[in-house]
């Protein structure tokens, strides 16, 4: 039997669970689960039903639209196989381990393309099969050269861009197009270190344990809505050397994490929060 | 506004939560959280839901049972503060972090009194200002001693019994009368050691990782339904004694959440394992 | 047979392990443990000893001081149980963690007193045997009260303060005089939020992650050398609230893993990090 | 300054390190890093040093020989790059990571060789460029399929033969010939699992967190000193597929922080036990 994913959010009022599974009843369906959550603060409701049985898409949403309010978002079998194209510059850890996964079909996306800008990655790119394609960025201004990225990433026509240690900012034209449509991950610390070297800052500091942050991108960078965070811990025998290995090991897993919970359509963005139905 | 807990369990079948969130619609009650599980080897359906509203009790569990099949668990706001028993044997880490919890009113629980087959937890449990009851088993019959144990028990008429490193056995009679209701700390490895002195099998076995379970008790000791479980790192400078001691803070945090769950009514019991609507 | 600690600290230089393990062997003393580092950005010398035998305390220091560089730093057999004083407020769970700890003898340290601005601590404190000192801060100038809670402080000689959710600020003069002998907890996130109600603006951030970090006090408020940190998982489902208790585990349980490393004398201090021989 | 490793065990006695370190003086060596541990069963003792210096390689080995008991284990600079051989079956997750970090150099050692009973794992061997020799098990009885893996895996003279995933029993007089030098993965649950299908065994009893472990193998299967092991939380939404899915995380995170331990030289086999200086 199918399987049905149904993601529904609006302003939170009385009755709303009941209007939409009268509907899923009265069509016949079989609820599976159900994740619900409303935001205290936005006052809005969120909820994830999977369901099994035979559905006629459009007949299922038009009369859940007709018992909800208006501009409510309901989003009824997303594309179960994203679309990605994968940003990255020269770290291999995040970049191979998407490729690994999507070459044992682990990864719930298809690759179409990896652009980095730089040529280290071709060759692991390449013989994982995907296309490869080195954007550089010298002796281009920032303009020119997030044009001709995004030019190229737009011409795969994504899902999502996932940001696999790419170190180049993001204009935010680029971020409003792909709105909550971008991920990456942040090298975050317990206190959180800006700017350059953070594993460097963090050894200087001493820190015990270290950690990372995957989020969507926003304009505020660094500061967009959190998908996961994973720690590990450290110590004063290990170098700065040692601590961003121990961060990439880590950097490595929240990615995963996080895009699992994204492409298998767990994620409401809330605000500047997730709402991750796991 | 009052808030309000419903839970109900059943065979799974279409429809159940329509019908459910139709009733409460009806009775101009608002969702606040919905969390529901089918468990796939059974079949059956839990749901938990908070909600607010003025509540008519009888009117509301009447219409719900209207609408449900018969035998149909639904339980409306059970005893906010449970009513317990504490069983002891002479280890102070779990109980005394259960009077601290107690008397500072986090514990969601009365703590009627506190049972020992020893007296050294008696000081403790007096400066904490509960009652202390030590109940030998010296010079008595197994039997005779747990007769004894549980007169007292009842006597107190409890929700729940929590052993806090209770180091005797109970037999299956009582178990059965407190079905689902005694909760215990198994101090549980990877991989699991049977019999007495498991950190010194645990020590020469030269584990790098220690556990603690928090479970149900059944007939079948230490097998019953888990609630949580967590663990700490160990390495080969761990002692067994170093290695008790870091166990002993882990049971202590496993029993703090499990209580925590099981009294903030978040636990389903089905076959042999739970739903924690955590 | 006896065990002994040794401590030594010195600018690193060749030879400086041959020189004081041989003076050990020639007072015929068995090395138990050994832990040393380098820390390479002073290039200094770390290294704790725990060795049995029976020793001569003056003729082994003095032998050992002629064999190494001047100004080093030799601690032998420092005082095996600390006295302290703990300052608090009113936040009940890291006191009453130590209460308990100190009640059982597991806490390597006599508590002196409690000291505390506001009343509320009062009762558990007495009902566990220890002295409480109420000093209020109101109506009174930040020096005038600082100054009347350290007279009061250094009337225990304590070797070290621990600040048990202690919520007032202490003025350098006084963090001079207890120089890495103030043990403080700071409710740090990732990433961390500075200020007033750190659990409110996690909350607002939408964290997956919350933590704890245990640390001397240095004139840099918050910025001390890092002893230890621990995090815990939370989700969209955590109000502001939940988050201050989940922290609040988590700030225990860092106190104490803290002060067991400090009060069995395996914390050397070394800039602003800390060297841990766990 | 080249930096050189050098692993000493034998029965404790005092003076050992006295002994060896004046050594290292007298060939003006400078020490970086000491790591020791007496094992309390055997009284055993550990050591590892890391030094800088310019090292004659059999003069210093003979100088420490003729400083300590007959029998001593002295190892110089082990080959800091060791040869191995991955035994694999068709799981993917431990082989391929092994794959991508010996293809970035990461994994201090070089793979000679991937044998597997079944060609699945052939393609992604093949694409990152290391041999991949099928030899099937079908057909043949254990000994001879036995007899023609190891006959295999002695041709390319590994130090270490790493099992990843590697789904047949090995017999102990090949387990002999590679003593303390066969590395396993374990899925070790809480409790431990054993027999066929671990996780289906784990989601019938309701666990809460699933582990692995990572073990040197001995002729008890699965019962050879622990290297490492690490767990993650699940809960009762995790179907057996999905528990299975995150002990595969687990297990490979764990594998490749053991081969890190190991191939770094930072193992110590004691009895059943390992001493890791981490």
């Amino acid at each position: 039997m199918n399987t049905h994913i149904l993601l529904i959010n609006c302003p939170d009022q009385k009755g709303l669970t009941a209007s939409i599974t009268r509907v899923l009843f009265e069509n016949d369906l079989n609820l599976v689960q159900i994740k619900e959550h409303v935001d205290e603060t936005s006052n809005h409701y969120y909820i994830r039903f999977t369901f099994t049985g035979d559905v006629v898409a459009d007949k299922l949403v038009r009369e859940l639209s007709g018992v909800l309010p208006k501009g409510t978002g309901i989003t009824l079998n997303p594309r179960p196989v994203k679309d990605i194209v994968v940003l990255a510059t020269k770290e291999y850890h995040c970049l191979s381990d998407l490729l690994v996964r999507h070459h044992f079909g682990e990864l719930n996306a298809n690759i179409k393309a990896v652009i980095a800008n730089r040529p280290e990655l071709g060759e692991i790119t390449g013989r994982m099969g995907i296309p490869f394609h080195c954007i550089s960025h010298e002796d281009k201004s920032r303009e020119a050269f997030e044009q001709e990225i995004f030019a190229r990433v737009e011409s795969f026509n994504p899902d999502y861009v996932v940001l696999a240690k790419y170190m180049r900012i993001i204009s935010p034209p680029y971020i409003q197009r792909f709105k909550h449509r971008i991920i990456n991950i942040h090298h975050s610390f317990l206190p959180a270190f800006v700017g350059a070297n953070p594993y460097k800052q963090a050894y200087d500091r001493g820190v015990k344990l270290i950690g990372a942050t995957a989020h969507f991108v926003t304009k505020d960078l660094d500061e967009g809505p959190i998908i996961t965070q994973k720690i590990i811990h450290v110590d004063h025998s290990f170098s700065a050397t040692a601590m961003r290995k121990a961060g990439q090991e880590v950097e490595r897993m929240v990615l995963a994490e996080a895009l699992r919970f994204v492409f298998e359509d767990r994620v409401f963005v809330t605000g500047n929060k997730t709402v991750i139905f796991s």
